[in-house]
């Protein structure tokens, strides 16, 4: 589990409860080219309509046919609060820039043989919790502040594909003598992969921050957790706050399936020791109802008192430097405390309130004693980094990105075994193949509506939460995803627009005209032309605020 | 990486640094037997002998007839900072114990065929700096403190060979309902593996805290690491608090040898996070002089003022919560600060003053700004737990326990094929099979003496450090190792002694009399028969520091 970290001071201006406008207008995935109609089936919480690329007004392929399905709560929200995106853009190098005027054959075919341009694709799904605004304001910017980042690293990407070396810098390979002088310039290793991950651990905490900024100027309600599947120059980076998941199911070439998991849930189970640490080293932020130890059993003041032994009781505990559980005599401060960390799997809350320990948002969330709870929730993700060159990958290898609603209700081998089950009946080109494995998914962790509740066909309780899906095959990765489209963007960029790509999801292209690729402190100046939803598009910061 | 995690107040007695008895005088391991004149060619820091079991005056086996050699440093300090030691015993349970009285014979046999008695064997190795005061106290107290603290578990253990199963408590097995009420009560699964993980936890981070209190009464120098590989009911435990190491070496059916590694180094490139994160929660602990942020090279007052674009000067760093790299505009705060981990490798240092981050003593040490650097570090171990019974071993299988005086010059590969090449030579039963395996390591280690100094057989650095090594076998870890002469105890508890192991190590028993095993609170007031060093025995704590 990463360190994460948090506990910054809780700096809200203190008129955010005042009435604000929206950020935005709820809407669901662009991507999804919902018609009205189906907008309206797809928030029906009592028939809970799976909805579908193949069912929307019109049939456009996502990125490498990749198949996706959600469907809303069992009445928990009016809204769905789960929101999903995709990103996909072409960076193109400095030099490459001047001469290149990619056609529209050129973009089907595959990228690994140019070495001016880099595919960049994103998937992404964000879970939001008490309100939906968090979650969209993330499902709209959060690639775009990635795509900046990565503009402001090319260079270094660029290089490393002429010099077939990911190495940017090393330290001085001396051997040192006793008694040498340590030197105090740094002596690390530093690869674009390091870079990379660098670019999504920055930008996951900066966009919280802004959101904190925002709430100044906006109505921007909740939290929500959030995994994005960044696909670059033959990897795959995971980046994960929060409990939603990705895992990669690959067939075996014996026959039968495998899946490794790219992402771990964070929770107040797995992520205990991070919380616990911060409470260790500011146990103020816990207030006077809340305990930073798990306890066999609630302390009692009688346990502190003298026993018949003379003794105060012994229970069994665990801290935050402990993976294992020992015996403590209850002390004062354990009398009536409750553990900051309580339940069971995907009941266990954090302060009783949170099911969750990292994500965005969620900045003036309280516990009923009036604690704030985000000092002890991250913004900062984990980073796994999957090297997809490293094997042969087929068609029947995909990724499974979903939100907890799909997790709770499924094993990772139940999803396995449903995937296998679907990709067997389709052609391997079969447009409708992945959006149908999607959709199997979610179908079953949803199950039928009964007259108890909705229950799975082992008449289980079913999931009864948003449910966001993403089936993703992973074999086309160094192909760029099929070019289709673009008027919008050609319109704005007129006679410079050299390369533009428009998957009918938020589209950016890359390109800069001015920008010397040695000067990164101008990367926040970059000329690039986004085709965003107006309401992202407009949305100011108040500086008096930041 | 573990939690681990520190910062507690600094909290020394004024006093401490007056003149005060030394806690023990200096010694090597009781094990080696070593006679006055063994002692003094041990002390040559130019000879640098090695020393091991078989050269000591008496010949007597170490348990499972496991190697041992050590060797003191090139000059850097006076004395061999490093301490290592065994231990070796037998729990008894409350009901064997009354009619249990075992023979000689019966110690030679398996303990896996008995369900009344638990043999428990420890290896443990401390490496010490600035002293050797710490690692003499670690290494006579902390095994002592471990079967103490086993002893108020063993109820539980016994329990678990009884019934089969190790788990001692399950959460409730229920199906919660939405809107279920989350219930406060615990909700865990306890194994006794976690019960030991938490004894072994426990014991890290109040022997620290012992040495701490006990600074006001004797003079305890210095700091040590910490490496304990602890045998009991199958499975191997190894708490690693600092830069000793363990790896499994074993021999493949198939020929060849591979290796695992049960534990890992903290230093301050491995637990960066962890001292960042310190830093990052409590800023005031680094002083003017440091700073949080590892940059690319050290930021300069033009760096903040304009360059010639009108911007600050971006600088790749890492923070606490990241594993890569990204840039950052520099400003006042970082201007001219050295960062807190700096070095590379082996000569990586925290606060520019220590190149490991965990284990015990240095409550005093302070960094050349006078900052303390306790807080930065922590006692707490990190636990791995191998499971001995989920394959066969067999007499070529060993751990190799050493401190870093051995890491530092050989890879994990290059001691995997010196252990390999020298236990070819030996009949597995040869009483000296294991001990030269492990003189043959340090030895590789320690190099030759040259007129430029110490180098290994390819003309580079040897090892300057104490390097210290243990070469233990773990086929017979069902076995408790062969007893000896136990005259001393024996003499002690009288006609009352049922059970005692000797092997000519540190020494105990652990039955107990008049204890109830349903009573924890009584642990501390258990009756057990010590025989140990005086000097130990007799330390007293000043209660009124504590």
């Amino acid at each position: 589990m990463s360190y994460g970290i948090e506990s910054v001071p809780v700096e809200l201006d203190p008129n955010s409860q005042a009435q604000k406008p929206r950020h935005a207008e709820f809407s669901r995935p662009k991507f999804l080219k919902l018609s009205n109609d189906d907008v309206e089936k797809g928030r029906d919480h009592f028939t809970r309509e799976i909805l579908y690329p193949g069912n929307g007004a019109t049939k456009e392929p996502l990125p490498w046919n990749a198949g996706y399905a959600e469907v809303i709560n069992a009445g928990k929200s009016d809204k769905n609060e789960d929101q999903s995106w995709i990103f996909a853009g072409v960076m193109i190098s400095e030099s490459g820039s001047k001469q290149l005027r990619p056609s529209k054959e050129y973009m089907g075919t595959s990228l690994a043989k140019r070495e001016d341009s880099i595919a960049v694709v994103m998937f992404g799904v964000c879970d939001g919790h008490a309100g939906w605004g968090a979650a969209l304001y993330v499902s709209k910017v959060l690639a775009v502040r990635i795509s900046e980042r990565l503009e402001a690293i090319k260079h270094f990407l660029f290089k490393s594909i002429e010099t077939g070396s990911e190495l940017i810098y090393k330290s001085p390979d001396k051997a040192y003598a006793p008694g040498d002088v340590i030197p105090t310039e740094m002596q690390e290793t530093i690869t674009t992969e390091n870079l990379v991950t660098g670019v999504l651990e920055e930008c996951f905490r900066e966009l919280d921050d802004e959101i904190r900024r925002s709430l100044s100027t906006y109505d921007i309600t909740g939290g929500c957790t959030c995994l994005v599947v960044l696909f670059m120059l033959g990897k795959v980076y995971v980046a994960n706050a929060g409990d939603c998941r990705a895992i990669l199911v690959r067939k075996k070439k014996q026959g039968g399936y495998c899946f490794e998991e790219l992402s771990q849930d964070h929770n107040p189970i797995t992520d205990r020791q991070r919380v616990q640490s911060i409470a260790y080293l500011q146990p103020e932020l816990l207030g006077q109802y809340y305990g930073r130890l798990e306890l066999e059993r609630r302390a009692r003041k009688k346990d502190v008192e003298k026993n018949e032994d003379g003794k105060p009781t012994r229970l069994l505990f665990r801290d935050a430097y402990m993976r294992g559980w020992a015996r403590r005599d209850v002390t004062e401060e354990n009398v009536n405390k409750i553990p900051m960390v309580i339940g069971r799997d995907k009941r266990a809350r954090l302060l009783s309130t949170i099911g969750t320990t990292r994500g965005f948002g969620d900045h003036d969330l309280t516990c009923q004693s009036g604690m704030y709870i985000k000092p002890f929730m991250t913004s900062g993700p984990e980073i796994t980094v999957y090297r997809l060159t490293e094997r042969e990958h087929t068609p029947d290898d995909v990724i499974i990105l979903a939100s907890d609603g799909l997790w709770e209700c499924l094993t990772n081998k139940e999803a396995v075994d449903s995937v296998s089950g679907t990709l067997a009946k389709f052609l391997v080109d079969d447009p409708m193949r992945y959006i149908q494995t999607a959709v199997e998914l979610v179908r079953k962790a949803r199950g039928e509506s009964t007259a108890r509740s909705w229950r799975t066909p082992n008449d289980e309780f079913a999931s009864m939460d948003d449910i966001s899906c993403f089936v993703i095959p992973v074999h086309q990765h160094m192909r760029a995803p099929k070019t289709l489209t673009s008027t919008a963007a050609t319109a704005k960029r007129g006679a410079d627009c050299s390369d533009f790509i428009d998957i009918n999801a938020q589209v950016i292209n890359f390109q800069t005209s001015n920008n010397s690729s040695e000067d990164l402190s101008q990367a926040s100046d970059m000329n690039i032309l986004i085709e965003f939803e107006s309401s992202v598009q407009s949305l100011p910061v108040d500086e008096s605020n930041v």
